[in-house]
């Protein structure tokens, strides 16, 4: 894409009512608008990010034979009262609202009873499970506070989950297929290395679920590392969890992380309150076992945004990154020009998604945006590369740039 | 994808509570689930079918230069206090709820007022225009009733754009391109001959807004046609339009239509009352002309289940289809399986999306749901075919079916 073409604008300065690093950066390169606190529409340059996060997630999901459908926000306060959890002691970040004829209903925060409830009417017998759905959904949850930016919305993007089984035994295999394939999203994702599968608290049915937390300063979580062993353990469990695993708490680092992942087993607990059962192979009714299975799709990109940035601006890794390549012509002399627009058209021909700066400003500029934005590689054309036959690269890691051939070039972007 | 993978039931009868044709038969074909009266959860079958329709929108609203963002659900009070429609008497659909500090929040009906809000941080001068910008977002509307099942929901997805433009003129301009795009939307979608570019009732700068009007018996809208000359008026506006367009009342025909689309010119009004100004070429304020354009995603889609559908069930147009083949194949015998593995694995290689009907239920059964289902084309492998050295093809809409060979089959199939 031309940058004549789009729709964003950096700025130098972040808003002085956004506290948040991730949201300041992410205003200040043009990736996401404050509507109000916890709340941000997505720009272009945004939205292409969250995209690539979610093609990923996608991906695995698919992998692991999940569905995707997409339920609805509206919420029924039947539904929910069948596990109590419509009452606002129980669940304290409900939006509630009420259709023309009084019927209260609500936003959803999460959509476990609904699917459960939905599920019903989807199957009646053991050959009908195992099922695993999930969903892309916006969530509203009504924060008491939100200074975290997109790390904790009032609304935000969750890709959710949900598996039901016939016994426990076969819900615990698909969790570990589904802690696998969420590893996987992790590592693809740039942040594998630093993401942690970490003992959490359990339900009724298991001592400990689990959690993905991810290293970074600005999380709002604590956990405790063992990096020999690659153990973690949420603080609050950490008793129990030292205990069961038999490790000592003074080889533990303690480090600031941030939920990016949630798997929880829910036993038959769940289906059994809403009245979900299926008819067994002796025609008796029999219990479903639920897994619940989450990924913060935006609260990803504000942890990516929060690790991965320097005194320069934001560093996307390649797989979420909004374009792979920053394309700069500088001056507006003619073969400059030319050959600026023959590289682009090129790097479409090779399906590589490139940010063309077409714009008329000093080269300083064009070198502060892509820094600001984050893209990866660089290519500068001028009428000193022109003398030289080749093509300026620099890599947004990298301090130094070099003179590359076209050819050169492709096999860096592989 | 093989129908053992894919979640979705099919069943004979349609749920008593529900009245809409075309609810009636996305739930029996497991394309939806009513969640509440204008409230319907998208299952894998329904979700595939709106994806196909975001991607012909999105890919016509790109041609035209516009960019896609995502705006957010909730909205503030104070930018829809500036043209006073916050009041409950003037928009009589707000679902309005209170954050935790009691700071009333709106949930988004519409994104007129937001967008233009935000822009002013994002434009200063007229060298930053036009800009377009367009998203599908999911809207809610507290309608006081909801009885036309996904034609008019609670909850709905949208298309909706914006074009921001230094003059009435390139407002006129991008107005004019925005038709045209339209049309290829709805020709691509199936339903271009039948969906005609309405006058509609206008703004305060001019005379007629257009609406795209699709001929659909269980539309809620009324227009009279003239047919020869290709003009369509809104009832609302017949009076006016037949005076100003010369032509005679009583050679116009009519019908009953759902609104699929429409384009607003708001002139600069809506911008002027929300303070977004640009400086001019002179260094003066100028003000900006706003254009609105919305496509109705999920309305689309029940007025094609609505009027492409027979007596067997629905009937989708190739770029609509969740799945372009129905491969079937009849009985258990290993020659048949392999030969329908085969011919999967082919139809996957060359990029056609089909559904492997891998099921052991009897052949009615297999048949009666590919055409519940409205697939375009079923393929069927049986030990006689393999016989015949050919395969059985009919199309949805065909009454017979005839022998053909692969080869044939990938050309009908272009």
């Amino acid at each position: 894409m031309k940058s004549s073409q789009l729709f964003t604008r950096t700025r130098k300065q972040a808003p002085a009512d956004e506290t948040s690093k991730n949201a300041q950066l992410l205003i200040r390169a043009g990736f996401v608008h404050k509507e109000m606190a916890g709340v941000y529409a997505y720009l272009p340059l945004g939205l292409r990010v969250i995209e690539n996060i979610k093609t990923i997630v996608r991906e695995e999901m698919n992998t692991i034979n999940s569905n995707e459908l997409i339920m609805t926000g509206l919420q029924r306060k039947e539904v929910w009262d069948k596990t109590g959890r419509w009452n606002d002691d129980v669940v304290d970040v409900w939006f509630k609202s009420k259709l023309k004829d009084g019927t209260e209903v609500g936003f959803g925060w999460s959509h476990e009873e609904p699917i459960v409830e939905m599920i019903k009417q989807h199957i009646n017998s053991y050959k009908d499970l195992p099922v695993s759905l999930y969903q892309f959904q916006t969530k509203l949850r009504n924060e008491l506070r939100a200074k975290s930016g997109i790390m904790r919305g009032r609304e935000f993007v969750m890709k959710d989950m949900y598996s039901f089984h016939n016994s426990a035994e076969e819900l615990e295999d698909y969790y570990n297929l589904a802690i696998e394939a969420y590893k996987r999203v992790f590592n693809r994702l740039g942040i594998g290395k630093d993401t942690y599968v970490t003992f959490a608290s359990g339900g009724a049915f298991t001592k400990f679920s689990h959690e993905f937390q991810t290293i970074c300063e600005a999380g709002e979580d604590v956990i405790y590392l063992h990096r020999g062993k690659n153990i973690a353990i949420n603080e609050e469990v950490i008793d129990d969890a030292v205990k069961e695993l038999g490790i000592k708490r003074e080889d533990l680092e303690k480090v600031n992380t941030a939920e990016t992942g949630n798997i929880f087993n829910f036993g038959s607990q769940k289906a059994d309150e809403i009245g979900l059962k299926v008819s067994g192979p002796d025609d008796k009714e029999q219990s479903v076992y639920l897994g619940s299975y989450g990924i913060g799709i935006t609260r990803v990109m504000g942890v990516i945004a929060e690790k991965m940035s320097d005194d320069k601006g934001l560093v996307w890794p390649e797989n979420v990154a909004p374009f792979k390549v920053y394309l700069a012509s500088l001056g507006d002399n003619e073969q400059v020009t030319k050959a600026a627009d023959e590289l682009y058209a090129l790097l479409q021909k090779n399906n590589i998604e490139t940010l063309y700066d077409d714009r008329s400003v000093r080269p300083g500029e064009k070198f502060a945006d892509a820094d600001l934005m984050g893209i990866p590689h660089r290519i500068v054309i001028s009428e000193k590369t022109i003398q030289a036959g080749t093509l300026e690269y620099k890599s947004r890691t990298g301090t130094d740039t070099k003179m590359i051939t076209k050819q050169e070039l492709l096999e860096i972007l592989g």
